[in-house]
């Protein structure tokens, strides 16, 4: 008789299954597991039904201690969305040894790269030039330049220096930049080994020319850019916000921008899609970005094969290496908002 | 007695004195040498009566062999606007022993980091989006990303390696990315040592996602991106466009991106400024730039702190180091137009 | 009332308190907990009397499921010698939330710079020729060269990319060679994410000009290098060993190396120390080392600093970041030996 | 008529042309052009007859400014040995628009490879080691470690930034350490480019706990390390010196390293070979080596290298670019000894 193949239950929602799995990945994926596909079918009993011969679950699907008690064979919840909800009852995932794994990872290489072209663009005017050329309104060689600036050699500041400010941090390196990073969570031995400067939060404010939010929303993160904050950001500083819009109060922001008195680059936004009539969108010093940063094709194939890699080590009585294992400490604390 | 500082002819133009010295720079200029300023004086007798005595030349007059023959003293010529005019005998300069000094390595950087940019632009739709963002048209989170793609990993092309293509390249290093390049004025195993791949025009044009046209104009290297050479490009190639107008052919370029075939990025134009009505102005897959690549306000200080750097060392008895010795082959090569 | 600080339990044993904690974290360490030092105190009852009150133990004394259960204010166990051994239960550690954490990074950069000067050491002949010299029968300039190979742009491989390969990864970047990486644990995508070449053992023995054995010894991995897999190297492979002496058969290594057929730098024995009269000992092509690759001051120092880092986060709710987290799966694993 | 090929003049003395040309690059240079092979014929009238004809000189014999006038069509005199000799009249290259190209960098990547080998022999006393295993006196694990140092964070001074300098540094660069800079000849601007701290020598000498000695002897230089200098240096400095004996006063240096006071790794000699009897063989804290840093197969090989792809730039019209084109003002000061 064949051995049975494990059981993975692909609920992957808010994620679909067929933007994170290619074809052949799918195939794959078909071949190694028997696979319960609850994409299209929201019958808890299916779910029930599955659970107790469940190897492994792709999404986040509603599980207390009292389902996870039932799923004796379980041996990972595969997050493929980016945001732990409390749907998931992560501390009885811990006593029964399911790992819990985060897709943070496969969207950090895309955030970076985008929130490298936006600071290039309030760098050196790219898309206010372009505007200006469509509207017969260029300006020529030195005569457009007069606050254009270098990323060489510039003081760098970090929000944040989790998957997005590592990504982004290894794109920065050939700038030979000052790099000063405030993270709350990680000691300061942990920051000068990764090569970048660990400050207070005041000290990154007054000293970058360049600050990229990216940290995520906690408690203690929301509004950590308010008006006070702000008044340390020397005239001319260039913003790039990329991670979560909460972090910053727009209200104290947005005035900033529109007076010149700092550049800046949004990807999220407090309330999205932005009103229609918003005032911001007539802002000249502001680049703007539809929460784009993270969610291209490329990110998404990602997660999809970082989840069969993981499988299949986790199948192999290996432990997982490509996505994220959750921390116990912190599955419980993030407020973001699922994005879809 | 005081021994005598050494004379240097301070004569710039197209470029302007104070954009390359700053006060400081300016002031030290002034304490380590006699300067004789024709920034404002276009009469030759007054170059004729200072070239006996002078140790160097700031810019480019007209310097022909009968004049070089009375410049006894002389030991450099620093070019710091970024082309060689014919207007001087070069020959006659190796001859006599007087360096001919350029200023690109000062650009380098601005164009690199601007090239960049623009192409981080192309690959994620930046400037594009920023315009829908501002007609309310704006998409969110994978909606607008439908052909965004990484440069990580991708294949990447370089058209010509000088100084451009180097500073390029060590910015593009964190991206993992295959570079090929086409340089027919160096030996495969130079490129090989830089970690590019040397290539054939054709398969760098075959095999790039990012194509960088980064080459001088010389008479070989005019309309080397012609019709024939652009139907070599794959569909959604992302083409960057920084270094001369010459080198390709707008005629054939422009239709292109018009129909989507592929996207670009153009900060250098036949004619500057383009013409109010032209109607590359209304193209949506283009990224419009006007010469703004590398004449930054860091840029120019830095052709100053060059030549102070490079005199100093001349006068020492030491080769300059920081300005390109400009190579008796190429010298009287390039077809480039003056930038002012 | 002063709340009182939690307490941790000091029982370094193979490790030395004083070899880990500088006087200054030592101070650190007693400011911020009650600690109860058993370093030479063995009687269980202590360390029962403590364990209820404990919020981490430094060192891996015996605790078994019983005694862990009695733990409850348990949060971490560091191991500060390197090795697991099977006297403590892990699996109730994960059950109860209890951090397993491990000090190999703290040695994975002295291991590296000593693989790298062993590797240089055999590519070059410099203790070779160091010994010709104080004979009195040193070559000079090609004469003693003509084995001499560069690492620069040649094939090597690492047998393992954990702690070590990663850490010796970085130090090989600038040698712009062609990496091959055999480790059964990695997928093949985190490999290649990392810059190196996933291969089969076969294909990396065959085409490594330089070898570096860096696995750690499981069931699986012991007489990994036995004869048939060193007739595979080409003649004039360098071979590294630093990890574990039970991945190699000696006895099939010694006689190949004794016989010129391959060059090798040892710094681990399967018997430590090595017999005295051991014919190896006269081996000319070989580089003895007495298993001191990362026992060195700076490595010691590092780990009291990283176990202070991470149970002063671990104390503020917050997840540890600079100790290795013991993978449940791997945790039994290991057959390493403890060294003291 | 069949063009003919340019004539190159081979005297590769007191070079082998068998060492740098391998069969495959020696059919090369025959097959392009016409080989007047004087490798083995002293007679000066070969070589006065061929000279009028002559595209290029592979070596370096007797050129005075007469012969050169008579050399109408000479191009380039390639030096494949390593130091310009005063045999010839290098003003009069210049003046006829002769290239004066040396071989410096193909040796650099195998002096900087060597010199980071005996780096981290001195810094983990590798072959001290290696010499008390084979007399049965090895120490094992922390025991022998007391003095082992990373490279890693450290001090490091180089003294000259020459071609060896750059090569070492790009070596040195994964090894985060503060690297300062001691170099006459470069102004501090160049120095920070390249991502080094520039630095008086005083400086330097105090501050490194890794010193390299990179530079060539000029009348400046010698005996740059004498008493004096060598007292600046903290205990347990390790000194690495590869390029030049005379840079250093031995008498000075020995007595120090004898006394334990610093280690040192000594590649170059006042006297080579070192007389038999010499006092310095017995030093414990001292690694011996012959003249050995450069001359490997590999550097010769890419010599040869050089000059097929240089010699086919000139013939094209195009400016050398793998082989060093020799600095007017340096050409002369030069006092270093042929090396055979």
């Amino acid at each position: 008789m064949e051995p049975s193949r494990p059981t993975v239950i692909l609920r992957p929602q808010p994620q679909s299954a067929a933007r994170i799995f290619t074809p052949q990945a799918r195939a794959t994926l078909e071949e190694r597991y028997e696979v319960v596909d609850l994409e299209h079918d929201d019958d808890p009993a299916r779910l029930d039904e599955a659970l107790p011969r469940a190897f492994a679950v792709i999404g986040q699907p509603d599980l207390d201690r009292d389902r996870l008690s039932r799923a004796e064979r379980l041996r990972a919840i595969c997050n493929v969305e980016g945001n732990f909800f409390p749907n998931v009852d992560y501390q009885a995932c811990h006593e029964f040894g399911v790992h819990v794994l985060g897709c943070g990872p496969a969207y950090a290489q895309a955030v970076a790269e985008h929130a490298l072209g936006l600071a290039l663009d309030v760098a050196r005017g790219i898309s206010r030039e372009d505007r200006a050329f469509r509207r017969g309104e260029e300006t020529y060689v030195a005569a457009g330049n007069a606050d254009a600036v270098l990323l060489r050699g510039s003081d760098i500041g970090l929000l944040g220096f989790g998957n997005l400010g590592r990504a982004l941090h290894r794109l920065l390196h050939p700038f030979d930049a000052t790099i000063r990073v405030y993270d709350p969570w990680l000691p300061e031995s942990y920051l000068r080994e990764h090569g970048v400067v660990p400050a207070a939060l005041e000290e990154v404010l007054r000293r970058s020319r360049f600050l990229f939010v990216l940290a995520t929303v906690t408690a203690d993160s929301e509004h950590l850019l308010g008006g006070p904050q702000l008044d340390l950001l020397a005239p001319g500083t260039r913003l790039v916000l990329v991670s979560r819009a909460a972090v910053v109060d727009y209200d104290d922001l947005l005035p900033r921008v529109a007076r010149g008195e700092i550049l800046a680059a949004v990807d999220v936004w407090p309330e999205e899609p932005v009103p229609a009539g918003h005032p911001a969108r007539g802002i000249d010093g502001l680049v703007f970005s539809g929460h784009r940063a993270g969610g291209i094709p490329a990110a998404f194939e990602q997660i999809g094969q970082m989840v069969l890699d993981d499988l299949d080590l986790i199948a192999r009585g290996l432990p997982p290496v490509r996505m994220q294992v959750a921390a116990r400490e912190l599955v419980g604390r993030y407020r973001n908002r699922p994005v879809t």
